[in-house]
Parts: structure tokens; sequence; C-alpha cells
């Protein structure tokens, strides 16, 4: 695969939205129907729905969340030109995550109350957030954002929101995480990687006004 | 996200169809394949697949009512010119109805005697009627209607038949869902909703049929 | 839903992708993972493996009718110009017909030797060719196939093909069904009705011809 | 169907994306909750999901696989004007292979160190590799490379490319596959049908360099 590797966005998108489209549906086939000794009982039914309550709300909440990233990869991914390799293998990670969302969902749904079910959900979670705001900054970083959509200053501040939510996100769920020690020093370092970027991306930016 | 917000309409449609091409095709993994004893006794497989009766029943009727929903929602849409955050949100939430669907669905055809399926059933049908009006009222409200495909006088032709058609439903199941206390005040509240809506629509229509 | 009742084609050929998609890849699902007592045998595993040769072949003579169905059905569709309300009620019927071939896939597979597999099977496939034969003849009489793809003449040679690959099929298919005394009478039907639309359509290729 | 037949290359890739997607999606559900004793104990979850571990690397390895079989694919597809039937066939059956990818991965994530396994997985993989390498040699065959896009030089190097990744893809395997003697003789064959495809191309490419 030389240098001029290209996909078109629109090959891409179909891909994205079929995964979501997917991904979506699936995670209802964890809400299971439930078996009853007494098929014709109201009320044995509804007990036993109302027992599925943790896994209907989760179902909410990881429907919701899908959606919010469905919404915002379509934001970004809309002022991307054309999709070149490093592009590609970001989208793809993607992709692999919001795939994987449906089990971290159902486990968040079953064991609603175990601190190990937050311990897979939330990372992918983050995770996702990640490979997001990566996507849009190496589409920056290689020139490859529509300049009449989207003008450098437009960009940076696109990618700036993103890394404000990513840190928003990173804080947010540090009580959690910090409950299994683990994963302290993994925060650190993405943050100290988010804090490098932050550094970097004030040069672009600087020449960006200048240009402007 | 700022006020500019704004979807391409073609993005959600293709998210539509892969969420209702997956759901429909979903239902179907609820009629399972019988276990014999005896593997080759016609008999007993051809009884095996009488007493899935109801359940491909609920298969054919729940798949008749999301070719319903496919239809109108997409002769909805086609008359939506642009897609904000207030639409956004009220189609993610009908895709959220419908992936719940066949969830429904299966819990019908396994305990159609029992009044609780209906009663899970039945409002998921009520919701996505709702999503459905709310998503045409809110593009009339905020002037996202195409103005050349679709007049003002039609639009609101348009939303009369989508609160008739809530108005029917809800009086046809009200027998059903009055047999639990809980739902009654419920579809009061539904009720004068509809009916506040159907006071403040006389106001635009008027000024639209002044306008024309 | 007045006279002027129309969608677009390319709005249903995504429809019909999708699910044609989906229908191909729920199939494998009935290829279960077997469970090994003896986790390292290889022995073991490609036994159990070779168990599955029937659920094999079920799946790859499925994947190939249904490869032939979405084939055949996008033929025809692209001779069509719109879609309006009895050829979309035939179209979402052949949609159930096609989300419901991996049930009958599924129980052929299980049950290879049981006639009554068959009888579900045969009687699906039957009704899937139905659909699409009546799909373009209720096109071609509405006056909704492409004038300038296609002749009256063509699209009724088209036609012709259609009916003659239902009558190959039924013939093909008496033996198995003569099996059992309730479909005689239906295969009869099936065939008086067809000689009837046989008939019939000699009349407009009669006008079709004096036209041209 | 006559020598005319040909489908649109839009039409096949709306299906070859929703198969992708599917079976992206898919591979997950192999990924199961698991069932515990204790539900809120935090160590026995986070040690059943070690366990699991197997089953998420080959879903990481997979999704990996499917990825780049999808690039490749499109890579391929876009140099193609229009898909005949030899082209269809071969297009089918490498989506047959795709929808059968989550099966082969489920059976490697559940048996990895059993060989039976990978005598599944690897062949599957080949094959998929082999039917990549078919479709573009037909779509150079039978002279349906876009001409504009793609030279006739450029056709023959991307066409080496395909066969000398499939070379190295069968020599890299043939350690595992020579571990059962009947996957012997099917590597000869397979390689003396490379070894006369490859003599065949020479002509074609001396024919094209003399054009150039």
């Amino acid at each position: 695969m030389s240098s001029s590797f290209r996909i078109h966005r629109a090959r891409l998108e179909t891909l994205v939205d079929g995964v979501f489209a997917i991904a979506m549906t699936i995670l209802v086939l964890e809400v299971k129907v439930p078996e009853l000794t007494d098929r014709h009982s109201t009320e044995d039914l509804l007990h036993a729905l109302l027992h599925h309550g943790y896994v209907i709300g989760a179902y909410a909440f990881s429907f919701a969340m899908l959606g919010l990233f469905w919404v915002w990869h379509h934001r970004l991914a809309e002022q991307v030109r054309e999709i070149d390799l490093p592009l590609l293998v970001c989208a793809l990670t993607f992709l692999a995550l919001i795939s994987f969302f449906p089990f971290a969902s159902a486990l968040l749904g079953r064991y609603t109350t175990n601190l190990a079910a937050l311990l897979v959900y939330v990372p992918v979670i983050g995770l996702i957030l990640l490979t997001q705001t990566l996507f849009f900054w190496l589409a920056m970083r290689r020139n490859l954002v529509v300049a009449e959509h989207c003008s450098p200053a437009k960009a940076l501040a696109t990618h700036r929101r993103n890394l404000i939510g990513l840190a928003i996100f990173s804080f947010a769920c540090t009580p959690t995480l910090m409950r299994l020690n683990a994963y302290a020093p993994l925060a650190g370092v993405a943050l100290g990687a988010l804090l490098l970027w932050w550094a970097k991306r004030r040069v672009p930016a600087a020449s960006a006004k200048s240009r402007t």
C-alpha cells in the first residue's frame, strides 16, 4: 500500500452507519424474555420484567451513548476530505470499540452493582472518546480537513472541544478508577499525553492565527 | 454544540434503514428451532411447529407494524429539510423504541394470553407513534419542512393525520390499559397534552391560511 | 394515504440490501461452536465439525439461494420507476419471507432427513418466487416500469421468464409436496391462478405488440 | 440470464458494506457475559473476564482481519467498472466466506490450543484471499477494469500484489497445514494453479507493455 493510499469517505460512512445500526439493535438482545412457571400469571410476568429494570436502564443509557458517538463521529467525519491509512486504522479501531460496546453494556446490565463491570464499561467509553479525538487530530495534522467548510481556527476549536470532553470524562471517572490501583498510573499516562498534545497544538494554532 | 448544529438527512436515513432492517430480521430470532426426541418423526416436528403458531403470528404482525412505521417515518422525513438537535433527539428516541420492539414482540409471542405482555407491547407502539408525531410537529415548529414539496397547509394536514392516528390508537387501547389502574392517569395526561397541542396548532394554522 | 402515495426506489433498495445482508449473516448463527469434553483433542473437534456437515451444507445452499433472490430482485426493481402502495406491500411481504428464511434454513440444517423441515423450506422459497413475480406483474400493470430502459415487450419477456421459473419450481416440488395431502389442493389453486394470469397477460401483450 | 447481464457496482458495495458491518458486530456475540455465583464479587468477575482473554484476543484479531479484507475489497472493487455474472458469483462467494468468518473466529476463540480450530480458521482466510485475487483477475480478463483510473500496467501490478499476498499466506501457513496430511495435496494443487496463472498473466502483461 503506497503513500497514495486513499479511501472514499462515503464508503467509510456506510460501514460506520451499518456498525452503529447493528450495535444499537444488538444491545436489546441482552434483554431476555423471562421464563415463567405459570404462563398466565400477569403478576409473575410484571415482577420478572421489573427485575429486568437494570438491564433496560443499561439499554437506554447505552443507546443514548451510541447515539451521541454516532452524531459526534459524523460531525467530525464530515469535515474530513479523504481517509488515508492512519485515519482508516483509527476509524476501524473506533468501530471495533463500538462493536465491543454491546458486550460492555450487557455486563453492566447484569452486574450493575459490581465494580468490575464498570472497570470494563468506563475504559471502553474512554477509548472511544480517545479514538474520536485522535481521528480528528490526525486529520488536522495530515491536512485532510476540508478548508472551505472548516477554517484552521474552527478545526482547532473542534479539536479543543474534543480534548475538553475527554478531560472532563477522565476527571469524572477518576474516583471510580482510583478504586483499582492498576488504573491510576494508566490515567496519569493518558493525562500526560493529553497535556503534551495541548502544548504541541498551540504551535499550529499560533501559525493558523498569523495566517488569518 | 452551537445553535448552528445540523446533520444531513441522508445520514439519518441510512441509520434508520439499518436499524429497521436489523429489527425486522431479529424478530425471527425468537422463532426457535424446536428440539425433538425423535429426529425423523414428521408428525412430531409438524406438531412442534404448530405450537410455534403464536410466535410466527406475532412475527408476521410485528413485521407488518415495523413495515408501517418505516413507510410512515420516511414519508415524514422526506418533507424535512435538515435535522437539528431536537429533531435528532426525537429521531434517536424513535430508533431506540424500534430496536426495543423485537423484545416486546418476543414477549408477546411467548406469553400471548398474558396481559403483562400486552402492557409492554402496546405502550411501545404508543411511544413510537408519539415520537413520530412529535418529530413532524417539531420540524413544523422549527421551520424545517421543505416549503416547495410541502406547503404549510399540507404540513398541517399531515400533522393532523398523525394526531388522529395517535388518538385512534389511544382510544382503541384504552380497554386493555384500563385493566391496570396505573395506566389510566398516564393515558389521561397524554390525552390532555394532545388537546393542548391541538389548540396551539390552530394558531399557526390560522396564520398559514392568512398567509396563503 | 392518498392515491398519490409514492416512495423513492432508492429508499426501498437500501432496506432490501440491509435485510439481505443480515439474513445472509444470520444464517451462520445456526452453525454452533460444538461443546467438547476434552478441549485439546483435535480428533474430537474435527469429528464434531464433520457432524455439522449438514448444517454447513444448508448454510452454503441457503446463502446461494439468498444471493440468487438478491440479484433477481434488483434486476426486477431497477426496471421500476417508482414504488406505490401495492408494490410496497408486495416488497415488504417479500422482505418478511427473506427475514423468515434463516429460520427455515436452520430447521432444514437440523432436521435434514425430516419431511416436515422441507414442508417449511420449500413453501417459503415458493412464496418468495411468487412475491417476486407478483412485484413485477404489479409494476407492469400499474405502468411503473421505466419505458426507456425496458420496452413493454421486454417487460413481458421478463414477466414470462418469472412465471416459467415459478412453474418449473412448482413442478419440481410437486413430488415432495404430494406426500402431504394438504398441499395438493393448494398447489392446484396456485397453478389455476397462474394459468389465469397467463391468459390475461396475453391481452396487454397483444396490445403492446400492436402499439409497437 | 443473457450475456448482457450487468449489475451496478454501487448495489454490490452496499451489500458488501452491510455484510461486513454485521460480521464485525456478530464477532462480539461470542464474548459471553460470564455467570457468577456471587453477583457482587469484583474479584470473581475480573477473574472470569480474564479467562475470556483468548476470546477477546480472537475478537480483536478477527476484527482487524475483517477490516483488512474490507479495505482490500473496496480498493479492488473501485477499479472495476461493472459487475457481470462471473464477477458476481465470485463476489457472493467472497461474502459467504465473510459471513462464515465469525463462526471460524468463535471456534478459534473457544479452542485456541486445538489444531482443528486452526484447520478451519486458516483455510477460510485462504479462501477469502483466493476469491479476492480471483475477483480482480476476472475483472482484468473481462476488460471490466476502469481504464482511466487504472492503466493495464497498474492493474497487473495490483494483481501481482494480490498473488504475492496469497503466496506469502500459503507459505506462512504450510507448517500448520502440513500437520494434517489431507491439506498437503490441496496446497500443492493451489500452488500449481497459481503458477499457471502467473505464466498466463505474463502474456497480457507483455502485450500491455508493448501497447504502452
